[in-house]
């Protein structure tokens, strides 16, 4: 190539070329994260919001929530006021609001790279990877139990494609590695993969801890005690239990100034009443004491206020996922949560579907499109998920990553200004002509569309030609095309040599446990 | 079977008794066509909006619409107080929509079952089929020509599901009967396979007029002068080209007294700007223009106010569907169309892909959603596109009929009353226990959550030991199970015979033409 070669216009360049530019003009990928520039899609009325918020304040007050195995909680309750009976602890209403005012309404969560931060709340949307599969899909083998290579792969890609914007936590579990010990390899791939933010382990208040200590070796430590640099995502174990594990954690990431996301997973009919406004009453509730649980352990901690409700089948009663009510449903949520001024995790990419078909993609873009309506701001889930929850495919995500770009743009909303109108184009062109080649197409059709990496729009005979392939062959070929060319983010040797240190030491410490 | 079947609880007789429980009691599909109980959603601005307003009347004002091969419709125009210099009419800002004010907000559009009359505007919403592919597909046979039964088929396919409310128009190209004689045969087959409300055609004046005496055969000539039967899909040339052939069909049903839905397709990029904001303006003003001139050939005759927007790829310059600018699009004409107060048709399930596969889906369920959310009323190509807009496959009919499934329960929204909030639920389970056999259970889950026809819900194992079948698959046995099953509903006979005879004498008086 010759010095002409960089001068080039970015139609000259290629692909690579034209996204670079995109992103350099604020109309594409590759941003940080995304400030939404359409409104929050708000479907219930006021009133009945406030009818929902009266039938969590009676549920917190009337059964009132269990807190298992961590008497510190149930100190911290009683502190705090709550009528607390054995593990049963019940909320005066009006008292978790009250608790909740010293949460932020957003924050910053820093990435090694700071061109890579976050900020989580207010009109930002983040999204990150799919959380916690025991399997794994390709089309090439089927499903099987999750490695840690498997793990780091998923990193790889999502690393490698500009419509993420963070590297998740446990993207799939690394069954080959020890239950305790597997969060020190995986918060190692998280920062040495990637350069983006990510979330540290839950699972056990020590492993929390580690998270957050391998979080400092790359922030410092005084950086880490005034900034959120990792998260830890706690569930609750509806209906209205706390269990001793997941509030241990919480506390101890609260405790370190990082951010927990607190999660219900309400099966409808199961974990929760059938009808939407109980269930939806039942996650105000849960989420609610998990996130004001946070403030009494430290006051003005980061944390997000999450989501996840669910359907079933009437056939078989299994959970179903994609399904209109849930949509609906984390739309009212956003509502709920913006009504408290917190971040909030919405909803995600669901399907029950075993294969990255056409059931896959109608659930999963129906779920996805009410994350994005609800107002979330951090969407954990964004992609991947097949198989209920159960396993990581990589060609859906693929599909997914390729979602979350065509988001970026729906996000965008549409610009109104002189040369968008384009009434001088019309001048130009006149009646009856085309606007292929005048003079305002060829100035704005670089940044005017969405491009896909993996739809197919040739004619029919073209695509014929080439083979006849669905849009799951194609994501089979670019994954791993994607993981051949993958090359790590740059690390400071010192830093990377003290992350080994600790994950050595710390694995020479204890004997592995398996279950 | 004995006297105590028809006297089981629904839960006992099956699927079919459970539909039937469901759209008793108004919370499932069955219903002539939905009432939406959520809002539209509006993704701009009023500044922004009146920007857009201000641009098209500019484009009407200075740059005008041609209006070629209709001198009739030159004279209405003239007559009006616009400006006509040849061919080309140019309008003073505020006229068409001073027109407008003649066009009902709503009407009804009659089925020759009257439980199967659509009301069209204010908060309903009507699915119909997609219209006009030339080509139809399935897994068993790949692309061919669609011919007559082939259009049999999917209006049988149609009338056999609960998730339409409409029977579509030209759902494929009948390419085995000649030109100029297939809209008699299409006609036909709507009015003796299905009992729901349909479409004319609009490919000539003749046709259009041959297609509302059909409807009067029906209906009575009294009762259609009175009253909307039948509805014709008219096409502006965009840009700013109005057709002869195409004004000359807007006034013949205008003037039975029948609906126009008046369509422009927009491709950015080609028939108007690369740019968003332009080519709704471009929009608004083509379908504000043909809205008018139906009140002009008859004030108070119903039409409809249609939209077609459209992306194209970077990469080919090839049109690309079911991308994020033209969902977002949609919504924001929605938005322009409510300042009209006229009805909405929007939007469609669009999609590139030519297998029913997960880019069908994903792009499907985007252009779907955006039609939703923007209040179309009359949602034309509800279902069964693929290849763009040239094929109509089976497989992918079945699939987006489902997904019409889903979205009554989305348009639905959540209801809050104290059974659905549920709080006596909590106090019966209390803290730790599930749902499932709890009397609040019983009593909602049957109405409780959508059932999906297609989605595979087991899990892995039971899946696999299935024989591991993609929705495809299954969307293929259904369809072959539906049209083996289909009975039509019954008809007159002396109406079927006029029908019959009308076709005759009318193929009897003309020569084939074949293009």
């Amino acid at each position: 190539m010759d010095g002409k070669e960089t001068q080039a216009p970015a139609r000259g360049r290629g692909r690579q070329a034209r996204q670079a530019e995109r992103a350099r003009k604020g109309g594409g990928m590759g941003r940080p994260y995304i400030q939404r520039n359409i409104p929050t899609y708000d479907v219930m009325s006021e009133e009945n919001l406030i009818r929902i918020e009266q039938a969590a304040d009676r549920i917190l007050a009337e059964v009132g929530i269990e807190f298992r195995d961590d008497p510190v909680a149930l100190d911290h309750w009683k502190r705090a006021g709550a009528t607390v009976d054995g593990l049963l602890v019940k909320f005066e209403p009006g008292m978790l609001r009250e608790i909740l005012k010293t949460a932020p309404a957003e924050f910053t969560q820093h990435a090694r790279n700071p061109a890579n931060s976050v900020r989580i709340g207010g009109r930002n949307v983040v999204f990150s990877p799919a959380y916690g599969s025991p399997f794994v899909m390709d089309l090439d083998h089927g499903r099987r139990f999750g490695t840690i290579e498997d793990f780091r792969n998923f990193i790889r890609l999502a690393q490698s494609s500009p419509n993420f914007h963070h590297s998740g936590g446990t993207i799939c579990e690394p069954t080959d590695v020890a239950v305790n010990k597997r969060h020190l390899d995986m918060v190692h791939a998280h920062i040495t993969l990637s350069d983006r933010p990510f979330m540290g382990s839950v699972t056990a208040e020590d492993r929390a801890e580690d998270s957050i200590e391998m979080a400092r070796i790359v922030f410092g430590r005084d950086f880490v005690e005034e900034n959120c640099v990792i998260l830890g995502n706690v569930n609750v174990n509806s209906p209205l239990v706390w269990d001793g594990t997941m509030t241990l954690a919480l506390r101890a990431y609260a405790r370190a100034n990082q951010a927990a996301v607190i999660v219900p997973f309400i099966l409808g009919g199961a974990m929760g009443p059938v009808t939407s406004a109980g269930a939806i009453a039942q996650s105000l509730a849960e989420t609610m004491a998990g996130c004001a649980l946070t403030q009494l352990e430290r006051p003005g901690a980061p944390v997000i206020f999450g989501n996840f409700l669910s359907s079933m089948s009437l056939r078989s009663g299994s959970p179903t996922f994609g399904t209109p009510e849930p949509a609906i449903g984390s739309q009212v949520i956003g509502q709920l949560c913006r009504r408290l001024n917190l971040p909030l995790r919405c909803s995600g990419n669901f399907t029950t579907s075993k294969l990255p078909d056409a059931q896959a993609m109608t659930e999963g873009t129906m779920s996805m499109l009410a994350a994005i309506h609800c107002g979330a701001n951090f969407i954990l889930h964004s992609a991947g998920f097949l198989d209920g929850l159960l396993s990581m495919s990589y060609e859906k995500f693929m599909l997914d990553a390729d979602l979350c770009g065509a988001l970026h743009s729906y996000l965008d909303g549409i610009r109104v200004d002189d040369n968008q109108l384009a009434v001088d184009a019309f001048h130009e062109v006149g009646p009856g002509n085309h606007f292929f080649g005048c003079a305002h197409t060829m100035a704005n059709y670089e940044t005017a569309f969405w491009d896909s990496d993996l739809a197919d729009n040739d004619p029919f005979e073209k695509w014929e030609a080439n083979g006849s392939h669905d849009a799951a062959y194609r994501a089979n070929r670019l994954w791993k095309q994607r993981l051949a060319e993958f090359e790590p983010p740059p690390l400071e040797t010192g830093i990377r040599d003290a992350l080994d240190d600790f994950v050595a030491r710390r694995k020479s410490e204890v004997q592995d446990m398996w279950y």
